[in-house]
């Protein structure tokens, strides 16, 4: 155990189980975010200097520092162990150790608690375009399955039960359609978070010296500045639960397309053809080809459903102010957005594999899915709807002509009236986020 | 149990006990929906009518049948009954008693899957902007409550230990401020719901028949269409997550609120003194006053959260189109929309009347909570702030002079230096929504 | 609002709002426990006569007017109302204006938190019970379900792709012993709350006054004292969370058999017909049969662990002691007893009308199911299985022979050798809890 | 990526990337089953010894790669590693490696599906019962610090208003109580999932090979074979379900005791002292000593029920039979054992350390808590109940008089009364479980 910052003596702070204990796999988290913790302790460095509080020199010597932490960082030189307490307590003596008195004056102004919002919420900013980005890409992955596949008809079901009629392109786009509604929420989520902490200390503000808040949060990007310290530290499960809640919106929309292609892909079924190279096999049946990537696809919405809910009561019951317990709400808003991240390219390389079976989505169109369309006929002969119901319930519909019970539809009715390129538009207001995939 | 929209014959559709069964507790919910699917049911009459398949007569017929069964159940005579299948069945009996044939008609286009999700959705952009007015309210009272007690010391809190001066109207602002941030949170779930479901019909749209959706959408008052059918039906248990999430960040900051307001009244910390009249006593013990309505403003903030989490976990698993497990989202999102009303109900009257009792809060100032500055002014002086730490540590911090300790602290430091009026000017921006308490 | 226990004087105790906001829908809660607050009381009235609090007059005057409870509140006239605080209340009120002054010392050596407890853990008792029994109601349907369809053979599914073969029977009694293992986990939670409260007060014992506590238990019928005064407020969430866990536990078994038969009658799958007084119908398509009653049988699980979630969190973070919150407990885990019979006698209902196509289900066993068994033939004729398994790979597994398919497994192998009767053994042990269904 | 058993041919069986989405972080899982995944291994050759699989030159081969593979895991030669599909592929390559053929043949009549479970289980027995005798160890320090502190009177708090007079004593043995109750829980859990899956193979059991089920099964310890196979596959996700619930019930218990300490431990209250070896510091507040470990030990139970929502919920809506979503089970309950067991440890090193201070609590005794005793007293004097809780309603107390305060008990009556014995032997009925801490 390194000695940690607020260590006042030679005696060992704390005994080193508790260090264990309390430090847990947090360390591994505070690698995700050192770099991030680098870009807000220059920004803080700076805002330092312009209040005098270092000298040119001084900050020349951080910034180099920095520089260098950041170098060897990246060469795995320096990390976060277990036996640091932090990646603040990693940055500070590292910096302090390179640039002396300079660095020690690092601290000045600030707590640990606004320090690792800062960092979180630049690393979160990163995230959640990323995320919007592979969100972005799977939804591109649908528009082109649709494309791919126009006028299939197969059976809308609800219940489980055959009901209308509908196409491949139809169930395609409605998840690409969706997932453009995920990315307003992941933006509102991004939106939400980027604000400055910086200033707000340990949630009691700075006395004596006058840190240019403002400016500083500028610096780096942040949309405005987080006034109220008190407000910051009540924020903090707050801002994690808005974005565990928005991955697990996103989570859900994988999920249901995950368990619509695992049913799809079923004997009995057999309306797509999965790509084998994301199947995995059986060690006792050798005829096995499993969806596994879909089903952890599926299964993870369960984890990061778990992870939202953990931000919602940790906190709770909790007066104001810091407590401990807010820790671990550092560890599921990352493991949330790095799950989303994975099922995300998870699925788009599956939905890229996807191949519809058109004679068997077809051949599941049995005639009864056409009663609405025969009663909706009377209904422009002048029947009205409820009598036309009861007519066609007791009639046989008649044999299915995909090509006419495609055309029945009007724009915007829906089956063989679907427009890719309607979703697209609605992604293109993303564009920003768009990675590459 | 009354016959049923879909029953083909005289015999009864379902067994007693399953019609029991199926509709559970659903009509008690129906009955806030009733007003809301009439609304609807006007406009998708006046789409039919648009398209000619209702006459100007039939449209007037359907039209005045609407307003009597409004009436009628504003007056009490109509309602939802366990018998009933739902409100949907209540309005089409009704205008088809009252209109005849022009009745049977009202139906065409549409199932009661996008008709209930219009009447909900209408619901929820009401009860969302009342939510919205009664945060308002609440961070209004609290603005008020900070104004009643200007520059009273009190110890800022971390770990439940005392650490840094604060104010009463710090810690007051704090929770007005984050009442702002969830009024953003609300209006961007009122903004996700408020689309048009009508024409999607059971998940797979209308055929034959061309409804007019913009111009339905429009008379209703939807920002849009919603217009891939089968994302109609995705979108049920996400739109339900995004307002349960909304409702919890809401019920996160009432909880929270209430939990420093419980640990102030308690006889060691005698912070407050709460209004007398919201407090209960005790069956057994004589000398009680017992912080009730705040322990269950804190207490639903779960309920809030579990139903946030059925929500989340619901719909999940299954494949896409409609299932009947989806109609426990409504009870679910209602229950919630109530929830969350009434705890900001009951927050802002108990917050109208709680006084701070400042000689309470100075005398818990103890000098070390100066530490901090103490090391600051160190700083001041040149020394780096770790040094300047040390020696803090090993120091006697001396008295606090309260007059001081406010003064340390430049605008945005806080201490002394909160503004009310900030925090009104983030509410002001809601300002269509602040509905008198 | 009727004047609760605690009011002093003329003045009213609370405001009207915080009456309705505090009382919440408790009332209607409390109908269910009055009759056994009534047993508690008279107990509780039984243990003061015999330490001579009550002169055998007085015991007799309120064995007399609790007595006359019952009558009242079973003919309809006595209820609880949203204007009473709860039932202790109710109770109290009679008593006294029957009894008089011997009335006035009913509430002698307890607090309504004793007393709530021992009503809601005597209603839990029996609940429990009564759930048992419909467990074991639904387990015996399964197991004749299984009798009345022997040696049908179907594909053993894994990551829903036909894996090896199976038969109705082994899928049936599959669901069956899983029942048999939430009985025992009802059982535990039954014993777990069945230990008297009596005598905790309000958490810190009675002082001056001797109850006997133990003879009092005795009389009520529980396992034990529940002596530590303290650890009575600390069980109240942790017993409704392992009620809790025991009705999610039989939610769970549910909905996975719910999930079963929907998938199963559909029309792909095909494998069992539904009965048709227990589905429902489409506003829109006339041709509808939907399987309504499983899909909330498996949509209630999740309002299940929802409950539970509620009762692992909502105390949590609190200090020892009773807080309002905990009141919130009680209406989770009566929801959760309620919805768990509701499910149970669904289901039961469903499975004793359900019916197998056996024709459906062989020919869904092609070949490839039997690739294990080909492999293990060779085995028997000393290939080592993981080269057999290579050869069964490429090999073509040949026809189907039903009967032989069925023989080649050994007892406890399981296909064709499955035995409702081991199953029935295991329900036996409940037998005190069959209820007749 | 190395070879999965399931490979057919040369063509790498996945996608690199597939693979490591699919694998996740469950080789580290694997690590900690391997042990017992080898024990297992060895009863199932064993048994295929038994029924002439193995002659018994192969089973001495087998079992002698199975003494090496563990020697090699423990010098840390052999683990699992994300190349690695899992566990299961690692003992049957070094097996294969080492025996040739024999190794072929271990795999026999079994699948990964029911070789994880029982690997998991045998584990399972063996944490739970640590666990158990870790909260013993707690419940035992919680004894000592009773015995440690007798009749020091303090507050007993309800709605975290003083209420009634408790004592340092009746406040530690509620919670050294209640352990015993969670000691019951995990017993109960522990008995659930000690029965032998060994036989069902991927949940259809195994033909024309007769393994001796019930034979491995005792040598493996297990209580009983599960016998239907699909019922094993049924389990999966309820063991897992019932071992969550078990650690979470021990997770409130810490939950509570670390909230009580952490209050006691303000300045305001100020009734204990924790020792600073598990207490740590402030980067920015000199004079701070948080109560880190006690922040953290409350806050991990709701990571706790998160995973036990995760188990609830993962499964769910789900057909039968094995999907990979059960995977995620696994880490989701072996998280939940291990938090469990650092909480367990974490709390006893504090408690140890734990003294309260006297006075302190004395001096919160304030005259009105003793209002109920003395409208007892007057009851003794033969006032009703009610009227005597009015006239103390409005009387002085009168002051404290602490030894009369505690004598005013009877036994059971509490406090001054406790008897820490009376926990330890419930303890001791756990005797088996308890480890030396």
């Amino acid at each position: 155990m390194t000695a940690p910052l607020w260590q006042k003596d030679a005696t060992p702070a704390t005994d080193d189980w508790a260090h264990r204990f309390t430090v847990g796999d947090d360390y591994e988290w505070d690698r995700l975010l050192l770099p991030y913790d680098v870009r807000a302790s220059r920004a803080h460095a700076w805002g330092l200097r312009q209040i005098d509080v270092l000298s040119e020199t001084e900050w020349t010597r951080i910034g180099d520092a920095l520089d260098a932490l950041l170098d060897a960082f990246e060469a795995g030189d320096v990390t976060v162990t277990p036996e640091d307490e932090d990646c603040h307590t990693v940055i500070e003596r590292f910096v302090t150790e390179r640039a002396g008195a300079a660095g020690e004056k690092l601290h000045t102004g600030r707590s640990r608690n606004d320090q690792v919002l800062a960092a979180l919420r630049l690393y979160l900013r990163d995230a959640l375009a990323a995320i919007g980005g592979r969100a972005a890409a799977l939804a591109d992955a649908l528009c082109e399955l649709a494309t791919r596949h126009p006028d299939v008809l197969m059976p809308g079901y609800t219940h489980l039960q055959r009901a209308m009629p509908s196409t491949a392109a139809l169930w395609t786009l409605g998840y690409a359609e969706t997932l453009a509604g995920d990315l307003d929420a992941l933006r509102h989520a991004r939106r939400r978070i980027n604000v400055s902490p910086l200033g707000s200390a340990a949630g009691y503000g700075v006395p004596v010296i006058d840190l240019p808040r403002e400016a500083v949060a500028d610096r780096l990007g942040f949309r405005a500045v987080q006034t109220h310290a008190t407000a910051v530290q009540l924020s903090r499960g707050k801002h994690a639960l808005a974005v565990g809640h928005a991955c697990t919106q996103v989570g859900a929309t994988c999920n249901r397309l995950a368990s619509d292609l695992v049913l799809f892909a079923t004997a009995e079924f057999d309306f797509v053809d999965l790509p084998p190279e994301h199947c995995t096999g059986s060690s006792i049946m050798p005829q096995k080809q499993n969806p596994d990537v879909l089903e952890l696809a599926r299964a993870y919405h369960h984890r990061l459903a778990a992870q939202m809910q953990s931000l919602a009561t940790g906190p709770s019951n909790l007066p104001g102010g810091y407590h401990r317990d807010l820790q671990l709400t550092k560890a599921a808003v990352l493991r949330s957005v790095e799950m989303t991240s994975d099922v995300l390219t998870a699925l788009a390389e599956v939905v890229r594999g996807v191949t519809f079976n058109p004679e068997r989505t077809r051949a599941a169109c049995a005639p009864d899915i056409l009663a609405t369309q025969r009663a909706l006929e009377r209904v422009a002969e002048g029947v009205p709807f409820r009598s036309a119901y009861q007519q066609a319930a007791d009639a046989e519909p008649g044999p299915v002509d995909p090509g006419a019970v495609l055309d029945a539809y009007e724009t915007d009715g829906t089956p063989g009236q679907e427009r890719p390129d309607r979703v697209r538009s609605r992604l293109d207001a993303h564009g920003d986020w768009v990675v590459t995939p």
